[in-house]
This record gives structure tokens, sequence and C-alpha cells, in this order.
């Protein structure tokens, strides 16, 4: 049993957090994590209104009285995303714990506090964790260059980043990036966690609505299968490589391109579909961390979390406990 | 105290490595190195000659009788490097320990095996550290992208790479690349390593016969204050940010630019003379990893490493043990 402040403030069993994931973080998959013992989130921009946002949380309550979240994750977009409707759709269901992740989380912090909504945003860089604190977030989630998604710019690997930013706030702070199993988490409460997020740990699990033919690719992949797209927009992408991701790197390299020489490549949600629901791993972009080269099974979510677990204690009584004699 | 495969193989008292660096690697910082408790490295390469080499591992039993060892960094050189002479060097001399980094160690091995050498292998992939350990290597020293000199061209960082190369080999794993105090040594240990190496840390104590102007320069750099450079020579080398590196990275992004046009730029021991041991900081390109975010004090080796060890007993007793409930 690990009891961390993480632990104690969303009342969860393990110091895991399966974090916002586009195209993956369905209620069903959610309710299995919660039921885990884990810390699951909802992606509020992959339901279209707050009506089906709603509904979602609603379907994730038939299936676990466990703490889960809603994620907002806050981007620019070409068709508007409601985030002040989610918000209100959060608040008025009775979720108590959000997500935020990219542009800053202010705007919607005053009704999250008014409400008891814990906020945890994720961010990639020290100065942006000691401004989120500063806003009153509750939590930071930090994400280091390993991570699949959005790593950032700087490049800092979450062997750094996560002491550097445990440094620098008084909140506590999850690790994100690399995160796999029950070593990793012991790395991360050592470097000053109070608990870790997987991502591509969890879409390798039974629950994890995807095509299994994705699921599979996971374990097959080493730790060198990603790419990492978008670089030149300032926008960088870790992603899985495959024949698209790397004609995508490939052009962007060449800086007499521009954005408009990949968009059919990259186009979003239709490629994404292509692979998550259709199986198809060649046919469009898809997002996974390099912690996939540590990914060797495809567990039920229940079964995940007891290994991380149980890993977690065998690190601790069988390693640690034995290397080390305290003085 | 900590005693892992590592401080049994050597006889030394903490699972704590000063692996070789250029241009820092000299007698006096290797015999401080080794007084403290760990593990140093000469840097073959920095001398001229075998009988110049002797001479310096002579300088080091002058101040220590405790082990040290000699790295032995194998590159295509314009000026041949004499490495046979080296190695015997080392193995008359009754050097025990030597670090090979760069090309295969194999040509060397026969001659270390029945001297009884033991051989640290350094490289940056799991592939090649499943070779070294076939060629016949006692220990593998694994480069994380974080690290300080040459991450290799697969940026996988040492949070999965460490516990991949762990679960590829039998042989004991050094972790290498971000690792700066004793949340870090704890980290490692939990990801399966039996010690640690450390190069920028060891750039900022006392006894670094460097300027002082550098291990300032560490002090006061950011985690993110570093650039790749050389990439697109497949040979990538982590620097330092300063005005030379950050104008060489820009043009080596431009397709179109040779390394001609950076030449005189990367002018190697001239300028990392200047810097170095001049303390013009802008006045070459110099190395250091992403750990010098950790970094915040210029120690005597002695001190480090007692505040290394201190704070690992502390992640131990005051963190670990408080948070962790065994079932």
């Amino acid at each position: 049993m690990i009891k961390t402040r993480l632990t104690e403030m969303f009342g969860v069993q393990h110091p895991i957090v399966m974090g916002g994931m586009t195209g993956v973080g369905y209620p069903d998959l959610v309710a299995a994590v919660a039921n885990a013992g884990a810390l699951g989130f909802l992606t509020a921009h992959m339901f279209d209104s707050a009506e089906a946002l709603a509904e979602a949380i609603g379907r994730v309550r038939d299936q676990t009285d466990k703490p889960f979240g809603v994620n907002m994750t806050i981007l620019p977009s070409i068709n508007p995303i409601p985030y002040d409707e989610y918000r209100r759709a959060i608040c008025e269901t009775g979720v108590k714990i959000v997500e935020t992740a990219g542009r800053s989380p202010e705007p919607h912090l005053p009704d999250f506090k008014a409400a008891g909504v814990k906020v945890i945003h994720k961010c990639t860089s020290v100065r942006h964790a000691v401004t989120a604190e500063r806003l009153g977030v509750d939590v930071i989630s930090i994400d280091g260059f390993e991570c699949a998604g959005h790593p950032g710019e700087d490049d800092v690997t979450i062997m750094v980043l996560l002491p550097a930013t445990v440094d620098a706030v008084k909140i506590p702070v999850i690790a994100s990036g690399g995160m796999a199993d029950g070593r990793s988490l012991i790395a991360a409460l050592s470097l000053g966690a109070d608990g870790v997020n997987m991502g591509t740990r969890f879409l390798a699990t039974q629950e994890a609505a995807i095509h299994e033919n994705v699921k599979r690719q996971i374990v097959e992949n080493s730790e060198r299968d990603t790419v990492l797209i978008n670089r030149t927009l300032r926008n960088t992408s870790r992603v899985a490589r495959n024949a698209i991701s790397e004609q995508v790197a490939d052009i962007q390299r060449d800086a007499t391109k521009t954005f408009d020489d990949v968009k059919e490549l990259v186009a979003g949600a239709r490629g994404r579909a292509n692979v998550l629901q259709g199986g198809d791993i060649d046919g469009g972009i898809w997002t996974v961390g390099q912690s996939q080269g540590l990914i060797h099974d495809i567990p039920t979510c229940k079964e995940l979390v007891a290994n991380i677990a149980a890993q977690a204690e065998s690190v601790m009584s069988d390693r640690l406990a034995k290397i080390f004699t305290l003085a």
C-alpha cells in the first residue's frame, strides 16, 4: 500500500493516474481504471456537447462508485470546442476532479473552486508549473520528453524535469512520460512525485476500446518506435513510427516545405480513427510514448494495476531494502 | 550504505561513477573521487602517449590507494590515437578497471581479460548493450538522451532505456544521463541499475581542474540550457547552450549546408580549452547534460559523494519507508 498526497487528496487506492487520451478516454475504460483502484479521466473534447459529456459521466457512474475525473485539453481549434459548457457539466454532475492541459486553466478555476473541484494541470516545463501553482491549481502533472503526444519544445526528460519541478512547487506533482510499471512508480516516488500518469500503458489493456492490432503493435514496438512530428510548427507530437509519421517527419525536416505539404498526411481525427478503431496501423498518425518499449502484455486494468502495485512492493522489499543498510 | 554488484565487483564504497570526460578527467580529480569513495576514470586520449598515461596513473596512485579506472573512448580520429599502447599501459601499470566507449571494445578484450581488467562498456541502446555483453564486457553503462556528450541517435530517455537494458542483459548496468543527486541514485536503483554515472555533476566540484566560470555557469544554467549539435552527421552531441552552439545548431538545421559550414565553429580542442581552461563561456563548444538543472553548488568531491549518500538514505528512510506499507 502506497499512501501519498495524491491518494489522500482523491481517495484512490493507488497513486496511478490514466490522464485524458483522445480517442481512448471513454466511459468503460475510465470505469475499469476506477474499479482497479486508480484514477482515470474521461476526455471531454471527444464528446460533442455538454449533454454528451454529462451522459458519458453517467455511464461511468453506472459502472463504478469510485473516484474518476474529466480531462479538459484546451487547444486552439478550427471548430470551437464548448469548454464553458463542459465546465458547467462537470460542476453540475458533481465530478470532483479535473485534468486540464494545453492553454492556461485560469478562466475555469473560479467555477471549479466554487464547486469544490480539484484541478490537476498538465504541463511540460518548470516555469509553467510555477505559474499554474500561482494561479491556484491543486496538482501538477509534469510531462517529460519521453511522453506520448505533446512533450513541449524543451526536450527535458522526466528524470531531470520531475525533481526540478518538485523543487519549484509545493503542491503535489504527478510524473508523466516513461511510466510503465512498478519500477517506474518507485523511481518517480524517489524523485519526489506523489503519483504517476500512464497513458500508453493503459492503451494496451483489455478494456481500452481500440482495435486489437493497436494493442498488439504497442507490445511489439520497442522504445525506439516513436517519431516526433510538427517540431517546425512548435507543436511537437510524439507519435508511433509508421510509414505516414516517417513521411511527415521527413518532409518537415526540409525547411523549404510548409504545413500545407503535410496537411493531408496529418489529417487528425480521420487518420486516427483508421488506426484506433479500424486497426489499420499504417492508416494514420497515432500517439504513443517511449514507455511502449517496456510494455509486453495486454492485461485487464485490474490485473495491470495489481501488477504495478505488486512490482512496486517487490522493488521496495526485495530490491531496495536488500541493497540498503541504513546508517 | 548501499551494496550492489558494482560496489562488490570494484570494491568501492558507493555505487557512484565518474566516467571519462575529455578535458576534465585528470589525475587530481580522479584521486579526489576515489578518496570520496566513488569510482573515477582517467581519460586516456587526453594523454599523448602510453608513457604520459602511465605517468598520470602514477599521479593518481600518489594521492590514493582506492580503486580507480581508465577510460578509453574509441573514436575515428584524424590523428591516430594509440589505443593499443594505452591498453598495454593500463595492463602493465596494474589498473583493474576500464571504461570503453565509442566503437566496439572487442579488439581489446582478450588482453584485458588476461590481465584481470574488468571492462565497463558505455553505450546508448539496448541492442548495443546486448552485443557488448555477448562480447564479454563485465558491466554496461547505459546513456540516456539527457546525457552530456554523445546520446546516440535514438533519443530514448534513461527512464525507459535503463529498465529496458536491465531486462535485456544479465550483467550489472550503470545508469548514465540525468543523474545528479541521491534522488536520482534511488530512482536508478529502483529501475534496476547497480550504480549511477555522473559527469556534469562532477564538473561542478572544487577539484575539477576547469575554470571557475564554467562551474558557476553550470550552477546558473537550467535543465533547458543544452543544445544538440551534429545531428545531421549522425554524431549528435549535447553541449552547453551558448552563442556558438546555437549558431551551429541553426546552420545544421539548414539542409543545404554541410559540415564545412560549421567546421570552424566546432573546432574541437581549441574551442573547448577556451572555455574549460580559459573561462570564456562563449568561446567554444563544451559539454554538459540536462542534470545541470539540478546542480546548485560547487562542493568538494568528498562533500558531494557524502551529500548524495545522505540524500539517498533520506529518500529511503524519510520518504519511501513512510509512504509505503508493505502488505
